[in-house]
């Protein structure tokens, strides 16, 4: 996992942060496959991810309507459904708008 | 760490996403210090990190304006020197409008 090379702004994000419950059964196996998926969709940028206390996943995207096309991905509303009935105790999606971005890279 | 309790949106947020270097002395106390700091800034509503191989914090706000202030706050810009120096081999800085959320919570 690396900081994803994300294009000059504006571009699109969702910002979706959650709590694992003690049932993590699946889980794993199914956050990699959805790793796999996502790179496939079209308009997808790049992705962060980091767990701890919480876990909180950035996907950088070119629109609104590739962020909708994912959502309504099948395979993804299948994790969705499964996420919410065994995985997550808690999550909030943020779809947001980059407006202004900058950094520095020694690597 | 918990989930922010954000407003309705819209509302503003920003990404930050990093790699620490080897050089770890003095981070853990300042990022402890810039946590008790950001509390108290105007327009702050509230913050989400976690750690894996990279660092996310996302910091919520109430408008641009209050992002700038944080920005410009003298001991976080201290804080950010030290960080270009010494602690992070590379970072990028999101400033983004967060215009629609979602999520469910069974804490």
């Amino acid at each position: 996992m690396s900081i994803a090379n994300t294009p000059v702004p504006p571009y699109y994000a969702v910002i979706f942060t959650s709590k694992l419950s003690d049932n993590c059964i699946g889980y794993d196996e199914m956050a990699n496959k959805m790793t796999d998926l996502v790179k496939n969709q079209k308009g997808f940028l790049g992705m962060e991810s980091a767990r701890e206390n919480i876990g909180i996943t950035v996907s950088y995207w070119d629109s609104i309507s590739s962020i909708k096309n994912w959502k309504n991905n099948i395979e993804h509303k299948q994790a969705q459904k499964l996420g919410k009935e065994k995985w997550y105790t808690t999550y909030k999606t943020r779809i947001v708008k980059i407006e202004h971005d900058y950094g520095f890279n020694l690597d």
